[in-house]
């Protein structure tokens, strides 16, 4: 007998019928002996109505009001889904935040879990009840609701598991996996049956449409296995878990691309003490979150820095870049929407060598050409012309033996 | 500078429009000085369709998940409530159920009030704020939300008002006031500038659809004053108060009516010791109330029992008082679903003889039968044929001098 945390997403609990079937899966999990503690989010449209109530009052609602507000899309959620397990004969309790015992810092809206008290759901648990825990939400230190953020019901999910010490964490959402890249893209792309918290935060532009970034990081943390797995059926998806010895017998696992940076860049800034935090400053402030970072080595006492930002905040992030290239004499400001990163990722790096070097040819021989270059330790992200993403993703996909039905040639 | 309650049904915050107009009503309070603390129902149709949403999975729901269903409604309230406020340049705050600290017993659904917290409200008060309560939820000792029933917000800000000794408790609502009798019966029917905790209670069947029977019986309990006034204008409406001396002056307070009762009758039964508790234990422990309960005086060792019940329990009553009836040799059974119930209502009546004669009197007059008499210390109600029931009301209302410019012949 283990103990499971499941977690279900807006669309899979979207009608009064998907819940049903969401409780069917979950009885049959029961059915097997196992102790059930399963997350929601809100029934899907439900936080956006919310939202767009609000917004009839203002465009600019209070935040701690706003985490009030969005908190009962779940609410609600829970209390039909232990509804629906007791109508079909089953046990269930439904827990909200503060009946948990799911405590956060006081950010509203973004707020982070900083413990999570789990004699009730034990308690619960004891007593033969399936427990239906309201994703996204908890309390913070003067009892006020908050909210995790968009995606925070996975989040809510891994903590749990992690608090619990759960068997496995599992994650259920409209795709039936993590792919070693996006398949629209890229026909050939596979469904990966493993991989690790490090190779799923660094495919982050891919992997975020799967499962949100911070519970990633929660799970690397606590080391919780997350299984990422389809709704609609009842396949095998991808387990994202620690690293084990044999991953990095694969060079490359997966590919991952985005098109939803800007390049700006100062041409000939003096090279001197001070310079960066001048140029960052200002932008961090703002809160831009800059990406990749490039500084050329100095010439002549000039240097050229490049860096990227989201494509939204391209023109405000040019507004305070050009104020700052006059008070340090920069020669000019250059910016750039056009652009794609493209980004090879994978914990087998670390041993081998030469892969940076491989991406590079396999773009050189197609033509594209690399407008900036940025390595860790196990990636290596290279920025191109947007137009040639998709192409820049398939060959390399194929380069590095991802594709379906191959064997790969590393 | 006073403290304030002030109680808005779900009619007065049924759309963003109308929860900006309660705002400006609340903001010209707080402008005069008062410190405020707003207690709000559920949007208009918004608990009903949070049970429709309920009654898709079961038509017999869990009643510990209805609640947490349910409490989402005035959740929604009081955090649009509070934006709205903050909005408009005012601070405010919404507080749930458990954050206020309204502990209730676990009786989901019909839970009542043990004790109020009001810690947090005064903190809130103190530091400038308009405070936003969501009415009808509690939180009972194991940290479970309960409901308090249809009309529980009006409790909750009377519990609120009692707790924190607030000047007043107003309560807003469709209606400008309580009136001599149901003006939609008796169009000379008058608002009453002031009425009795008890006249109140004794008036339910008319005064329940203005003001909740159980607020009555706290406010009564603990002496707050509730004005109970329109929410669509300025007028002052009735305050309901503590017995002051000169309402003996005044005979008959009011007219009350009830159409949803049944009659059932048991015809000669052995008059002896034990046989209400046999008639009775049974009605009794299937949840029916019973309101009057008549025996006349034995004749040959048999008497006759006459009670009412809720007319939706009639047929249910019928067969378990036909049950006994045999066990009992009752020479037979009688029911009755063409009844209403009409009664005077007056706290002068405890000083005053021959009110009672003068209702006979006057019902004699119009040759309205009478079935049934009942008397307490300041009510006396005759049950009579349904289809009478206008018309009584109508020349009580006048005999006793309650009709619109009458000064009253008493």
């Amino acid at each position: 007998m283990s103990l499971i945390v499941q977690k279900y997403g807006g669309t899979s609990v979207g009608s009064i019928e998907k819940i049903r079937n969401v409780a069917k899966r979950v009885i049959e999990y029961a059915q097997q002996g196992h102790r059930m503690v399963v997350v929601l989010s809100a029934m899907a449209g439900q936080t956006d109505s919310l939202i767009a109530l609000a917004h009839e009052v203002t465009q600019d609602p209070d935040l701690r009001e706003m985490d009030v507000l969005l908190s009962t899309g779940e609410q609600v959620s829970v209390a039909l889904f232990a509804i629906t397990l007791q109508s079909m004969g089953y046990e269930a309790r439904s827990l909200l935040g503060f009946q948990v015992g799911i405590y956060t810092d006081h950010l509203y809206g973004k707020a982070r879990i900083h413990e999570i008290d789990t004699h009730r759901i034990i308690e619960e648990i004891q007593n033969d009840r399936i427990v239906a825990v309201a994703g996204f939400q908890g309390l913070d230190e003067q009892n006020n609701i908050t909210t995790l953020g968009r995606g925070g019901s996975d989040t809510t999910a891994v903590a749990l598991a992690a608090a619990l010490k759960a068997d496995v964490c599992e994650i259920f959402t409209d795709v039936d996996g993590v792919y070693t890249t996006d398949p629209n893209v890229c026909p050939k792309a596979k469904k990966m049956e493993f991989i690790s918290y490090e190779e799923m935060l660094e495919m982050a532009s891919m992997g975020a449409k799967v499962l949100e970034i911070r519970a990633v990081e929660f799970a690397m943390k606590f080391d919780v296995p997350i299984h990422v797995r389809t709704s609609f059926g009842k396949e095998q998806g991808t387990m994202v878990i620690g690293e084990k010895k044999d991953m990095e017998k694969v060079l490359v696992s997966g590919v991952a691309y985005n098109k939803n940076e800007a390049r700006i860049t100062l041409r000939r800034v003096p090279d001197r003490p001070g310079i960066a935090a001048l140029l960052f400053g200002p932008i961090s402030e703002a809160g831009i979150v800059v990406d990749m970072i490039i500084q050329n080595t100095s010439e002549d006492g000039l240097t050229d820095m490049t860096f990227t930002v989201p494509k939204p905040e391209f023109h405000r992030t040019m507004k305070l870049v050009s104020k700052v290239a006059k008070e340090v004499n920069a020669e000019k400001v250059l910016g750039d929407e056009d652009i794609a990163k493209v980004s090879i990722v994978g914990v087998g790096m670390r041993t081998h060598a030469g892969v940076a070097q491989k991406m590079f040819d396999t773009l050189s021989r197609e033509n594209i050409n690399i407008l900036m270059i940025s390595t860790s330790e196990i990636k290596v992200s290279c920025v191109i012309e947007e137009k040639y993403t998709e192409l820049a993703v398939r060959v390399l996909h194929k380069a590095f033996g991802l594709d379906q039905d191959e064997s790969g040639d590393q």
